[in-house]
Parts: structure tokens; sequence; C-alpha cells
């Protein structure tokens, strides 16, 4: 496994690719990996000869209060997950690789960016944005791979894409749960055992809400009260949004009478960190794309998966 | 010279000359081409094999009150000059080519955009910026020319090239002027005869303030009033800035301690057009990158030019 530090690295790597006629993936994280990570990956070996992952914790997709300095850098254990899983290349660049002195350059994704997520992290996917346009340049890759669970994230990914003309194909991949319905995050490491029990909270109230349609009720009022009972009922949750919205275009839905995201984010309190730094609340965030009872089910858009993958 | 339309066109025929090992330049235009942008294809030319003139006037950098509809485009008068000065291929897209359905993306360089032009026109770099990015995308040019009389765009580029890993060398091409020392400008041709000697305000004002310089005065105040004295004897000039800047970051200068930019926009009311639309106001800029008595200049960086080029 190549291991790249510089952007005139993996712009080398990635033309020796292309010259061998290889088809180049790309699949961007900010380490920390899990076995959603590794799901991204298998993906991106399905549809590419050759899979370069990037490991940057990009700060300008967090806000001066957010997680930053405790987002959890194990370098070591990513470099090893990505061994084993066959990962061609890694891509570890120093802060000034992708943020030259000075840097003032941004990308922003106008409509998609504003609800959801981007209503209480303003900042957020104007730094998705910027650094995964910067990624796509550099690398170059044909196709690339990110994950369902930050679904406005992969539509804002798909969206800038097509608008800046970058020549590559943006692939969403399923959602991975633990056994239990739990949603993989990086962030999952600082929940307590106990609180780690509370955030099935998220997955519950996405299963009663797909209930409820499935009855009959296709009222998104209705329907996110449903949602919005279930985090309710873990004491220490607290609601950030429950959204329905249209997959596509993220507008508000009042009936689900096609394909339609039922989004949630929810706030727990922090695992008390002994010997690390850690951040005071953890911020989940879960969907699914629910459909109408009878509906036909595209290939490759629906987002869930159970269990550890490959 | 071959004519792209499309996208797909434009990165095959980049693909092309890149195979062939042949460098590839980018001239960005908007039309109605002059000795100026002439001058920046034989600029092209010295430093690439196979050069691309884009003809694209841009609609996210005109506000709604500016001369987007008025724009003059004299298309196979471009097309004509263009093939006598040895251009390889024109791209000409279609609106939809470069702005998808839906498209709501936009690059932003946050501090070279406020000042200047970037204080009355608040979208014109944002879509200068925009539309750069995608054709530097999409033409993957190993240079791509600008013109220095939009002195802040060709830093703008600048920095946009580097902060987003474009594998791209920008080049600035000196101004060009009339025998008289009007810069030239697309926009020209809404002057009428006499206003048009009235605009000569703008080279006149760069001269007196050179000279006020070279006797001995640094100091911006000053030469900003010597320069604004100039355009105030134009009786149908109206200033909408002269500024004394530093060249790389635009930061304001108070003295003429190093190479310092003095940089105009005036606007001249515009001739009566017979049978063709044309705006009612017509907006010209011009600068100069002043340096003090006896400083070295740096080969490339004078921004100085008379007469049709070539």
């Amino acid at each position: 496994m190549e291991q790249l530090r510089t952007v005139q690295e993996l712009r080398a790597w990635s033309d020796a690719q292309r010259r061998a006629d290889r088809r180049v993936a790309l699949v961007p994280t900010m380490g920390a990996l899990h076995a959603g990570h590794l799901s991204l990956v298998a993906e991106a070996q399905r549809h590419a000869d050759a899979v370069v992952v990037s490991i940057f914790v990009n700060p300008t997709q967090f806000a001066p209060h957010e997680d930053l300095t405790s987002y959890p850098r194990p370098l070591e254990s990513d470099l090893d997950q990505c061994r084993a899983a066959g990962v061609d290349a890694v891509f570890v660049p120093a802060p000034g690789e992708l943020y030259p002195e000075g840097a003032q350059t941004f990308v922003e994704v106008a409509e998609l960016a504003k609800p959801l997520c981007g209503a209480s992290r303003p900042h957020f996917f104007r730094g998705v944005a910027t650094v995964v346009t910067k990624l796509l340049i550099a690398a170059r890759p044909h196709v690339a791979v990110f994950g369902a669970k930050d679904f406005q994230q992969l539509q804002v990914v798909r969206r800038l894409a097509r608008d800046l003309l970058l020549d590559v194909e943006i692939i969403g991949a399923p959602i991975v749960r633990d056994a239990d319905g739990l949603a993989l995050s990086s962030r999952n490491a600082y929940l307590d055992a106990a609180t780690r029990r509370e955030a099935l909270a998220l997955a519950r109230a996405l299963d009663a809400a797909e209930a409820a349609l499935t009855a009959g009720e296709d009222h998104a009022a209705v329907l996110l009260e449903i949602a919005g009972k279930e985090i309710a009922r873990a004491p220490s949750a607290r609601l950030d949004y429950a959204e329905l919205r249209d997959p596509e275009t993220l507008a508000t839905r009042e009936r689900v009478a096609g394909p339609a995201l039922l989004a949630l984010a929810v706030s727990f309190p922090a695992a008390a960190a002994a010997g690390r730094a850690a951040p005071a609340k953890v911020r989940l965030i879960d969907n699914r794309v629910l459909r109408p009872p009878g509906a036909p089910v595209a290939p490759g858009t629906d987002s869930q998966q159970r269990g550890t993958p490959r």
C-alpha cells in the first residue's frame, strides 16, 4: 500500500494508474475508520482497479465550538485497516497541502446545503464541498464513494461534481449498522454504554415511522411525530431535527407520495473522557429513504444494510 | 480550427493534445474580441502547443441591472479573429453546458474579491471564480492566460487555482492600449467619439500619479488626489473608485514603499444605441502597478504595453 503525503504524489499516483488503464476510485474519509468506511472501500473496489483512501480531518467543516481538536485520529489503526482491506494507496496530507498558505477559496452548494444539518451547522457543507472539490481535482478519480448515512453530504457532493464539470461518478453506499441497529459513526466512540443504548432511539424512530407508513399513514406531520416520540423516550436525547424531505432536492414533503427522506439528528451527552480530549456532546445522524407501500425500489437507491459488511 | 460545443468535446480535445505530448493553453473570454484578447492568444502560443479560446458570456458575473443582455456577441467576427490568429480550437458552449439544470454550486475567493470591483459588483467575482473553475476543470490546460487590465480578476484566478489544487500555471498578460492610451475593452464600443475622448482621463490619471511618484511623492492620499483630479476634468465621468493597494493581497497601502497597484473604475454615459441593445452607462477600469523610483521591475510583472501587439 502506497502512502502519499503531497498533492504532487497523489496526482502522480493517479496519473500512473490512468496511464496503465486502471480505473481509479477515491474514498474520502476523516479517518477513525470503522466497518462503514470499509464498506465504502469494498464498493470502490467493485467499481475500480485502484482505490485510494484519503485520511484528513478537515478543519473548515468544523465550527469553532465543535469537536475538531477532539475528533479521533487513530492513524496507525486506520492504516492497518486500509492495508487489510486491500487499499492500493492512502493519502494522508499535511494541512498545508490541502489549504496552502493564505487559502481563501471556498465551494458553496447553495440550496442543498441550507436545510437539515446545514441549519444547525452553517459552516459544515461549505467545508465539505471545498475539501471534496480539492480532493476530486487532485486525485482525478473515475469514481468516488460516499456513505448514505451522511445523506445530505452525498447529495451536496453529487451536485458539486455535476456543477463543476468534474468527470467523476459519485457513488452512494448504504448505511452500515451494528447488529443492534445503531448506524456506524466515528463519533459513537464518545458514547458510554448506557448512552449508546439510548442512541438506538434513532434507528427505532426510523423503524416506527416506516412501520406506520406501511400501515397506511403517509402524512409527514404524523410520521415525524411518531419518530419524535421514539427519540423522546431516550432521557438524555436532545432532538436537533426530524424532517421529511425530497431525497433529490431536499425540499420539504407533506406526504410520502414518492421516495421521501426521513432524516434525524440527535445530540447526547458525551462519556466522561479519561486521558483524552472529548467533546461535551455527541451529535448523531441517521436517515432512511421511505417509499409508499408497493412502490418499486430502484437498484442501488436503498440505504439499508445491517451488520458488518463483507 | 476546431469548434467545440460541449464539455465532452472540450475534454476529448484536451486529452488528445496531452496524449500527443502537446502543452495546452486556455484563454477564457466573453467574446467581442479585440487586440487585447489577441495579445492573450499570442502569450498563450508562447507557452503552449495548442491554444483553446473559450467564448462565453457568463451570466453569473452580471447583476440583474447590469449589461448581460446588451453585452456584444459578434460570434462570426470572433471566430474569424481566432482563425486568423492561429487558434487551435474555440469552445463556444451553450449555457446548459457550463450551468447544468439546477446548478447551484459557486466558487468564492473570500478576501481578494471584497475590495475594488467587488465592492460595487458583489456578484462579479463569485461568477468569475465559478466559471473559470469550471473551464479549468473541463479544459485541464497546462497554462491559462488572463489580461492584467482586470488585475483583481487575475489575482482572484491565481488564488483559486492554487487553493483548489488545479495543476495549471496562471499567466497575466500586459494591458493593451490604443495609440491614444485608452485600455482596450469590449465595452469601449459603447462610447461615442466625444465620450471616448473623455475616457482618456483614466490613462492620464495613471500617468499623472506615476509622474508624481517619480517626482518623489509617495503618499497614497496625494497620489489618489492627483489621479482623481484628472478624472474630474472629464465632465461626464463618474468615479467609482481610485485606490492604492498591495498587488498581491489587495490590502490598502498608505505609501508606495514597494510595488503598489493603482486601480481605477470610472463610469461614463453610453452612446445612444441605434438598432441594438445598449446599457445606460459604461463602466471602465484601468490600473498600473507603481514602483518606488529606482526599484527593479521583475520580468513579466509590468502591466504596460502600448499599441496593437504582435
